[in-house]
């Protein structure tokens, strides 16, 4: 039994997409603040013919009956119905950012509001599985004994950041600071019609935004044990889901080149058990047309040879590994089905 | 037991997608004339940690070996597949445009080349489902006596086209000549690098194409039993899929408009049963993005008030419903599977 | 010295691209309801280190000192500026739908509000120099002769699809009701942000929309002279500019068909002169991305042989012919100007 | 008198659309290796009623009657066009990457083929007006002594990453390696019709390609003064035109970070006086929609606070200021023309 709080966003619709057909959870409970009453059918044509569910509010006690309830909303409305579903025995998947920092007062600087349950901040699971694998592991124990879990997903710039770097990072052979420049498609700017989302702004246009300022930076340095050290600009591109990170990797030996066989090997060995990630052959680089609505991960190395630097990078589809389909990965691992369980589907080829 | 011949393009790509996670059929082959020895996670991203298929040759004897062979061929190779494959036993999802006219004379006219299985052309049915429904039934029945089956797929602007029109032309309500105006994403004009499938000049630009050329037309005419009385005007539009039939309906008695109300029932009433077809409410008129990547078909009705035509809109996925998706449809019928099976995943909602 | 009143949108937007060029047409006020103080270049990045103009509001005395102003604000507003310019003995080419329809009856049904300047509406040419050439030469005479002219520039759909079908319609070789088929990028949707605009609603999605009901309907019933006997679908593809209107013309004569090389003179003929006007040679069709960015029109002919309709598409940049350029050209001709002044530049060829 | 080798690809038509509006040049022979004696307007409808130019070969001794020849031919061929042109002394402006680098050891190594007029690499000027004015002064004199000028106009996307970066770089603030990471429309990957340039799989997909070894590298790093020094990451984006450069920038004196502000003030005084480059205000950055069509490039600053790193961002159009655009205000300085003339029109807005 699931439920889905701020079904009626994009990443609700994409939890909606992925639930539906997924044979360990049953939706029961989808709210909204604005379509109360209203059959997902109506407000997502998507659904017709598909679901009968009908959207109820926040505020419905239904919610409090299902086992796992995933969290569709902005960062500091998370807040206010985490600790209600905990404690009322329902585990909880964040799609926001309010716990994804371990620090209280990284949250407060980065996102400009006092977090009124930072005693859940050292609770929550990083839900990361390809780096966080041990402590959703440690909830999905404190459910198993009764004590709900609470992970909070991993965000979209950081999923693909994070694991183009990690395998380097975490060995030790890179020297900060660490340039990370990203590219994202415009459903990563939400479903809130501005003149930013308007089509014939976005279209037939780049730009960069948020730089040295983007709230998904604290989340990279904390996953890379790199504060202060990072330094991240996203991109706007136009199409609708993709995301592809670049990061550059300078030798931490700064005498010595690195190898870029043997960084190759390390990935391809650190990721081989992970149903989700693929090191690409050396010579081969990412696109994110070949990840997007799946839940797969394209990694790619090369090198600059005057320089030595590595260069990795990173696609993900940002609504689904990058938000719904980490999330529902992570209730997988939390609830005991296999991690690919109703993830199974290839990207569309074109 | 399946296979694909023809499963490097577009189509073949989708039928991949499909089959991949169908539980009732295991793909064991797939050929293609360019790519033997070729793991399919290698030509093709998506299937990277999702299937360890390998392509063989088109003349590879394995394939007799399988219960259903898709074809994704261009028409007039599908002709030489078919009867070898038939005589083995096998049942045969054509996608290509050889099976589908039921006259030998016609065939020849539209597609300027012989057809060198003629008498097959009675054998097949026509693989529309919602109209053709019978025909399906029947080779089914001749499968489960020994005889192997032969579909003709329908393509995709008959099959966008056709829904959208048949329930008013089946019933006498309209007077020809029918008008229809129909435009598709860039995937309908297939996988070769054209000046017309570059993107720079397929991006940002509108065009029609094949005015009273286009081969489809023939087929459309046979479904409605309106020969040498369809005008169809394909449009070419840039996004990937998509396709929209836009089908004008002229009350047969010049008299007396039709009236819309009464007619959206029969659609409604018409298609309630068929489970991947949508009747939308009146007011309410197709989007293809909420189809795309789905096998459904969703169809709006509405009137121009002061001539009284009726304006029937259909908008599907061409590679989906428009193709592969369609192929698995009639493949789970003649099978023995439910009708939806494998092709359960609603659209992306963006 | 030239003023425009709702400098902000998209069509004032256009029209400073095509002014600060002119060498006719001197800019010296621009209003915007909102911006009043805000240097355009600050508003729209396009014009630094291009023009150092300023917003002013609405009611800035300043614009009556102007000898043309072109109101580019929605239809309602512009009843409110028209008259009191004109009184100041200012000439105005309004972009809205304010002037063009002559019946204040039709103007009030299809707008569903009171006209507050109905003796315009006789005095007014209507803008749309290839079929009402000899309207604007007669307010041209009246500025001379000391009245300031009022042009109510035509509509986007309008301009292609009257330009599509005028040569036959005219001459009487068309049988009504005459159906028209086009698709506009979300340009045409204007600047306002919402669902529909949005990138991700509006990108890889095709819809028809305002079927039966489009205000632009009885403007081309008006120019054609086939009152209630035009069918009109407008369709929303993704791209920013660019309209493409196809016109499916049946022989008056039921008995005989059209003869396609016949009507194709025909339409060579009637717009040879017209300098922005191209009939393609028979076997060609138009794009529209031959003509965004220009204020040219290409018109393509085909037949669809069975039934001999003759289907007629026209392409045009609905932002510049369909609006922008458009009322530059109207005003070239009333001030005097060359017709193409300040209108030369060609498309983008990608 | 001007003549273009080499019109039909997308440079040449670019250059053409500039020309044919310039009142400095008139443009008199066009040349292509496949389309000779066809009208222009047939081969590009854009020119429709705007020009009446008809194709000639490579070959055709026309072109040395011309003043200016611009060569919009791959690297390799504008080698073998340029002594001719200039032995009868026509002006060269060449758009390949042949008379760019001064060295011709970097030539042939990156360009892997050996370079046939090695002495003309010292004659010809760097075409990059805003950082090697003088050079271009220079070939200006030579011209107006009788000795033919050769232009080696720059890449494009050295364009946008010099400009981005040259200010800070030339002062000695930054401390290399200098990363630049690169984003560009599909024009930029020319009007072969490939997999690569394929809609279907350009479209809603982003990646890297050419990973430190692209031969835009070299040419960055000699201009500035960097050689060996630079990482430069391409990647490609489903827009036509635009490029949109990201450099980053560390601070020369580790242990100081660089002043944004101050360092803004120079980016502003270096670029005042030149009429293409606009350095936006602290707090904007550019976007590619605003130079789109037009020969302006948009420069914006920034900085990560905790690392001190400067954040530099350039916008161009890559087949105007990165191109075509590029070649005209180069041969209107030599050729003693307003710097901007033929070159005023703004972008488009949308």
């Amino acid at each position: 039994k699931a439920g889905i709080i701020g079904a009626a966003g994009f990443t609700g619709a994409e939890l909606l997409r992925l639930l539906v057909q997924h044979p360990g959870f049953e939706v029961q409970v989808i709210t909204s603040d604005t379509l109360k009453g209203t059959p997902l059918s109506e407000a997502n044509r998507t659904f017709d013919k598909v679901s009968d569910l009908i959207f109820t509010d926040h505020e419905d006690d239904a919610i409090l009956g299902c086992e796992a309830v995933f969290l569709a909303v902005p960062h500091t409305a998370a807040q206010k119905h985490a600790p209600r579903l905990l404690e009322a025995g329902v585990s909880v998947f964040d799609l926001s950012a309010d716990y994804r920092l371990k620090n209280k007062a990284a949250y407060e600087l980065w996102y400009g509001c006092e977090h009124c349950s930072p005693d859940l901040l050292g609770r929550a699971a990083y839900g990361l599985p390809e780096i966080a694998f041990d402590e959703i592991m440690r909830v999905r124990g404190e459910r198993l004994s009764g004590r709900p879990a609470l992970v909070g997903c991993a965000g979209c710039y950081p999923t693909a950041s994070i694991l183009a770097a990690y395998p380097a990072v975490a060995q030790g052979y890179v020297k900060p600071p660490l340039i990370i420049d990203a590219i994202s498609g415009v459903t990563g700017a939400g479903k809130a019609a501005t003149m930013k989302t308007h089509f014939c702004f976005a279209n037939e246009n780049l730009e960069a935004y948020g730089v040295g300022k983007h709230r998904h930076l604290p989340e990279i340095e904390q996953a890379l044990g790199l504060g202060g050290q990072v330094v991240f600009t996203p991109h706007l591109a136009p199409l609708n889901r993709g995301l592809l990170a670049t990061v550059y990797l300078h030798a931490a030996d700064a005498g010595q080149a690195m190898d870029l066989e043997m960084i190759h090997r390390r990935y391809a060995d650190f990721y081989e058990a992970r149903p989700f990630v693929s090191v690409l052959p050396l010579g081969d680089l990412p696109k994110t047309s070949s990840v997007v609505g799946s839940n797969h991960v394209h990694i790619g190395l090369a090198q600059n040879e005057a320089t030595g630097t590595l260069v990795a990078v990173a696609a993900i589809d940002n609504l689904c590994k990058g938000a719904a389909g980490q999330a529902v990965q992570c209730a997988n691992l939390v609830f005991g089905f296999d991690e690919t369980c109703g993830l199974e589907n290839p990207a569309l080829y074109v």
